[in-house]
């Protein structure tokens, strides 16, 4: 390629020799951007960005296996490097692990997402209100009743709880805040069970928390989906209060 | 066929290392979990993880490099590999690129990041006003005068912004709240120069907000805070639905 050869010439052997794989990375990144390239698309093959780029085969290698573990990338193997989903993987991935540490020996960090959680589903409420005013939501309804049986047997919702969640909030216009929900609600779930929180006696309540907010919501009622939001998060609350108290 | 062939070996061989690197990341996250390590501490020398771990030297540099980009681990080069920092800088560096990125020609990543923010910054309002209900905060005031002064020049004030609300969350007990907060502010205070948008008109009236919100939260009026919270946006949030009426 006589235009890339061109380019790498340009590039001097002082600065070449200074190409860390970070840089090759921001060079990577950089790549994307310019080429407009999104989700999905291929990225060129790792010797037409040695090429392009001017930087060895190692070095390419490198910051792709970095941009992968950021999914800002992704390499299907057999077939090439793609632009990646730039997704809040990575950040549930570090805070999982984070809360999986639980280093001061106490529920530190499930408490902090807890408040995260709050915080986003609390943040949305007029959205949603505005949304959901007027309307019926029998997918909605359904996945409650189910939770509701679990619950009764002493089992656990998780699966209909994220489901619920993740449905709630689909109508959302905001991509991030959506992404961001989903993440912590995973972080939240995965971290509950390596704490060995006991179950919570007053779990029922947040079963029917989920049905107050889906009333107030299509009521139109954005501080009533607010007061339900608070209820459906105290009873984990209160046992995590009750673990610290009693570690 | 020749060549065909030699694909599939190379692919297998791919990603059995793939496997192994991911698998090898996993074991010394596994390693630092059950020997309790904490952010600083340092790691076994390479050669001591090949063996304790039982997988090649190559396997546990590229684990060390994925998990370093996470900041999971720190190679601090000439002294060896420590537990990392934990922080969220992964999360900002893909939102930066995400937002730098600008798919569709729209701002949609900024209006998104900002209303992530101000949900966050809704969602502490009751814990900083019980926190600051009664003080006086001089240092936190000085930071809003430079910030008058800089606005009034047209002069640009991120850097008194961002300690203004660092400073400000410093007293909360939660963490991860304060890292998501300077991590929004950080991807916001990256993307908008990216996108050119225009210096807003009433850019003075969020200057004016910062000194709003620290007399709702020493008057202990969390609803106050939260409205002061509300007008401080308000100048950028216009610019971004202007340039996105006139995109």
């Amino acid at each position: 390629m006589a235009e890339a050869d061109k380019g790498a010439a340009v590039l001097s052997q002082d600065s070449r020799r200074r190409q860390t794989s970070w840089s090759t990375a921001e060079a990577i990144k950089g790549y994307i951007r310019d080429h407009g390239l999104t989700s999905g698309e291929p990225l060129p093959t790792e010797t037409e960005l040695c090429e392009v780029l001017g930087v060895s085969r190692s070095s390419v290698r490198e910051a792709i296996r970095t941009l992968a573990s950021l999914d800002i990338v992704q390499v299907r193997h057999g077939y090439g490097t793609y632009v990646g989903g730039l997704s809040l993987a990575p950040l549930v991935s570090g805070l999982v692990f984070r809360g999986s540490l639980n280093q001061d020996g106490t529920f530190g960090t499930l408490r902090e997402v807890l408040q995260v959680r709050i915080a986003l589903d609390l943040g949305v409420a007029d959205e949603l209100a505005a949304h959901y005013r007027g309307t019926t939501n029998s997918a909605l309804r359904a996945l409650v009743t189910q939770m509701r049986a679990h619950s009764r047997a002493g089992e656990s919702f998780a699966a209909q709880d994220g489901e619920f969640h993740r449905q709630l909030l689909a109508p959302l216009d905001n991509t991030l805040v959506r992404q961001l929900v989903a993440a912590f609600w995973e972080v939240h779930t995965n971290v509950v069970p390596m704490l060995g929180i006991p179950r919570a006696a007053d779990i029922d309540s947040t079963v029917e928390a989920h049905d107050e907010m889906l009333d107030a919501l299509e009521a139109g009622d954005a501080e009533a989906y607010q007061q339900a939001v608070l209820r459906h998060y105290a009873p984990l609350r209160n046992a995590i209060d009750q673990a610290l108290a009693n570690g």
